[in-house]
């Protein structure tokens, strides 16, 4: 995902889109739900590291749940994104930097997945109507999740 | 992700879309390198189930080494499909359930995937930019992937 003369355009669409997704990223840090439940439309499916294997929108319990499980900030950095937009449509991919501190034995989180994310501009405004987050799997008998791995 | 009265209009995109997706499982049934080459756009970021983060492209020799894995076809059934067109750009996702029977110890499979897969139309033809394939894992402390999740 290397940067072509196209990349270096940069349309208003792309500006907001960036602008959504640097949202979605400080509402986890902030571990804000109704901030991360405001990027999604609603009933988005949403293909999440754990099961199952859709969510059928953004749960807010869940999620609160979810957050309450963090020791402290969750650090969310993009790396390598392409946003694409036509329209009222559009796709963004990149890579994320997780890291933070989970309470209990779990101890310290820091890896990279990787995150697709699908929207709309619904009524004016840019929606998550889909994401897709995933590690990959070390297919050496381990079946063990790539953790290590570094864009 | 049920069926709304929106679903019941369907494109000709959206059908030369499932066209296209229908012929990749295709070819991988058939074992057919070139046939699954034909479907994705050059350097297109590809997000697999198995180690880098992602690819720059499909690689023609890494896939048939991949085919070359299996004992008979490889099977992948689409299903809870989701195609949205706006102009020459699209979007699909929904679950792929694969079997077959990989050589050696491995034997046979039998899981459901996620799959996300972002298109162009490129001088006439839909092509593949971007797709992102995953299962998810077990937070339970075991990390062990989701093999027995069904949709």
């Amino acid at each position: 995902m290397s940067a072509t003369l196209l990349d270096i355009f940069v349309s208003a669409d792309q500006i907001a889109i960036r602008a959504l997704i640097d949202a979605a990223c400080q509402a986890r840090y902030n571990k804000d739900v109704k901030a991360i439940a405001a990027t999604y439309a609603p009933h988005a499916p949403l293909f999440t590291l754990a099961p199952p294997l859709a969510h059928d929108g953004l749960n807010v319990e869940q999620t609160q749940g979810w957050l309450d499980t963090w020791d402290g900030p969750i650090e969310l950095e993009p790396k390598d994104v392409k946003i694409t937009v036509s329209g009222d449509s559009a796709f963004y991919y990149g890579f994320l930097h997780m890291t933070g501190t989970k309470k209990g034995p779990e101890g310290k989180v820091d890896f990279w997945m990787r995150w697709t994310v699908c929207l709309e501009r619904q009524t004016g405004a840019w929606k998550i109507v889909h994401e897709h987050a995933s590690v990959p799997f070390y297919m050496d008998g381990s079946l063990r999740p790539a953790f290590d791995l570094r864009p």
